[in-house]
């Protein structure tokens, strides 16, 4: 039994020293910037009622969520997978504020699987969102935030990914999709699958004009896809257009403020296509698979919640950006050991010690050593306390 | 349907701004109080495998204990509801110290039933544990820690309630009481139900020796309560002498250390009694009934982890401690305003204002005031940036 007993489950991880004390770090961080750009800190809980945890979101976010009884009421409870729909709730229900809201947060979410973010089915998840503004200024500022957010964290080489599920929405309604023609072409889109995607197209009888277009989506990526969509999109319905021209906006706009973040652009990228509205973005670390940090415009979230807001947000994984950019440890301050002893011109020694920031172990009787590795001990000197190292102690 | 979605299941709450912000204020005061003392952080995790939440805990947490099952390996899986065994678990089986350790963590935990604390379903709990010392000074150390944490979150009149779980134990053993006997007058001694006790006492044939003694116990508290032992514990045999030995000497040393400390003697209370294996207490606030913190000594622990040590530890809610104690909110600082420019003498100005700790909000175009309350506004002078009131702006 007993070796048994210390096992995680798969995904799940204990956090020692010292990564727990370089997490905390991160974590004031982040939060100490979100703060100075006027983001307020907002804390969902951790369990809800299904139902307000997946309004809205789509069916793989319902895969990923934990379910529970609640043996107070008998309803079904949800581990929150993801912190986006708790906050909208947040702003929608409870701030109600006319004026731009901008709001962080930061939690554990849980996922009955795991993806992306190396593995882990516990993401530390922290994020930013700006409700109650639906021009370009709030994506940018979004997106000129995830930078920062990288970059605080020693990050400085991650490159953006950057669509509009505008695109392919409006491209699926001028092709007169049905719902379910409009989802089974979005699935063979996000995995470039064009044989597939010519199949749909063809079953479906769209006019070989849109069903074109349609399968143009999954090339235009790159840096100049952009430049090709004008002429690969030309025939597209206004809405198409208009989505093009917002996203084209956004790159300029982003341009102007980050000159130096490198941007793809991919049409047929379309991450959370079941309630993103407009620009959708991933932020990638060279050298790894996986995302470091996403997120995008979902201007109708809060309807459910008693108010349609519009929506821009980002969110990454503070452990994903520790495992990316390992700050470097500063080596702990050593300890201070104190003796065992209620002496007052000791305690307001080891209290001022303490104050200034220094670690400070008392002496616990019958014990080697208590405080790890430390080089210095208090010492009666006369009536007073004085450091030593330890070495001479 | 929207009217009911922003519902939250009873007992679970959001925090919204500025509740938040005072809340990971008082987080931030805590671990570094907990640092300067020596105490490491670690993150347990939020889930585990239910057997390793429950191992050697009591039914108790059982109840309390959210049930998953795991999709990946079957197996069922437990929210934790307790950090203490998880703690318990790091020293144990992953850092294997030889020396003392110093622990302190912080997290939510979920109950299935709101019991203490307000009546939440998810205290935030934060607790420190020393292991690796069974000495009357770590039990201090404990007691100090809590009562330094409640002055830091500006709860000056707590009292304190101080047992020893070993005094009934060994009277157990001394009247031969079988385990369910034990059990069951445990319970009556939880509630003082003298009746109960006496009957419970006779139907077992305790001889009146040692029946008067457990009689004694549920009498036994107060702030004469050690004074009064003596006389009426007299003929318990040594391990129980030997208990009373250790609760009067750790309240002789908490004495030393803390004068002020208010301390009430409760031979008969026993929380935690399934695993607690030394000195139990809890600290209360004068004029609301519950706990505001609690601990003790639980020195088998770790031996289901693979190694039995030491363990002395206390825990509190950072929730209960807000609600106790409300921090003086602090008056928000004035939101600086600046327009939306990449004017790089701006970006400048923006960067040092934030890098000083003030909140700076790039105006969103369209909306009519994105900073909510806010004083200051940046206007540009000659080639530089300056700030100026909002009214003047």
């Amino acid at each position: 039994m007993s070796e048994e007993r210390w096992r995680l489950p798969d995904g799940i991880d204990e956090v020692l020293p010292p990564e727990a004390a370089q997490l905390e770090s991160l974590r004031r961080t982040l939060l100490d910037l979100y703060a100075s750009w006027g983001y307020e800190l907002v804390i969902p809980p951790f369990i809800d009622y299904l139902e307000s945890l997946l309004t809205g979101t789509g069916s793989d976010l319902d895969l990923k969520t934990f379910k529970l009884t609640d043996q107070l009421s008998g309803r079904l409870l949800g581990v929150r997978a993801d912190m986006t729909p708790q906050v909208a709730r947040m702003d929608a229900h409870r701030l109600r504020r006319a004026a731009p809201t901008r709001l962080c947060y930061l939690g554990t979410v849980l996922h009955t699987r795991s993806d992306g973010f190396a593995g882990t089915r516990a993401p530390l998840q922290i994020g930013a969102e700006i409700f109650g503004h639906d021009g370009v200024e709030s994506d940018v500022e979004i997106l000129r935030l995830l930078v920062a957010t990288l970059t605080a964290a020693g990050i400085d080489n991650a490159y953006l990914d950057l669509g509009h599920v505008g695109i392919y929405r409006a491209l699926a309604a001028q092709a007169q999709l049905d719902r379910v023609q409009e989802m089974a072409l979005f699935e063979a889109l996000q995995r470039k699958a064009i044989p597939e995607i010519r199949e749909l197209i063809e079953r479906a009888g769209v006019p070989s004009a849109v069903g074109d277009m349609l399968l143009a989506l999954p090339e235009l990526n790159g840096d100049d896809a952009l430049a090709r969509a004008d002429a690969a999109l030309a025939r597209a319905d206004a809405p198409v257009q208009q989505a093009l021209a917002r996203l084209r906006a956004v790159a300029d706009e982003t341009a102007r403020w980050l000159p130096e973040l490198s941007v793809h652009f991919d049409l047929g990228e379309l991450r959370g296509y079941t309630y993103k509205t407009g620009i959708v973005f991933a932020a990638f670390v060279p050298g790894w698979g996986l995302e470091i940090g996403r997120g995008g415009r979902y201007d109708d979230i809060g309807r459910v919640f008693g108010r349609s807001r519009p929506a821009v947000g980002f969110s990454t994984d503070l452990k994903g950006l520790i495992a990316q950019a390992p700050a470097p440890a500063a080596a702990p301050q050593p300890a201070v050991l104190a003796p065992w002893s209620t002496d007052p011109a000791l305690q307001a020694t080891v209290a001022r010690l303490r104050g200034a920031g220094r670690r400070v172990v008392y002496r616990l009787p019958g014990a080697a050593d208590t405080a790890g590795p430390h080089a210095e001990v208090l010492v009666a000197d006369g009536d007073g306390w004085v450091l030593r190292p330890a070495a001479e102690a």
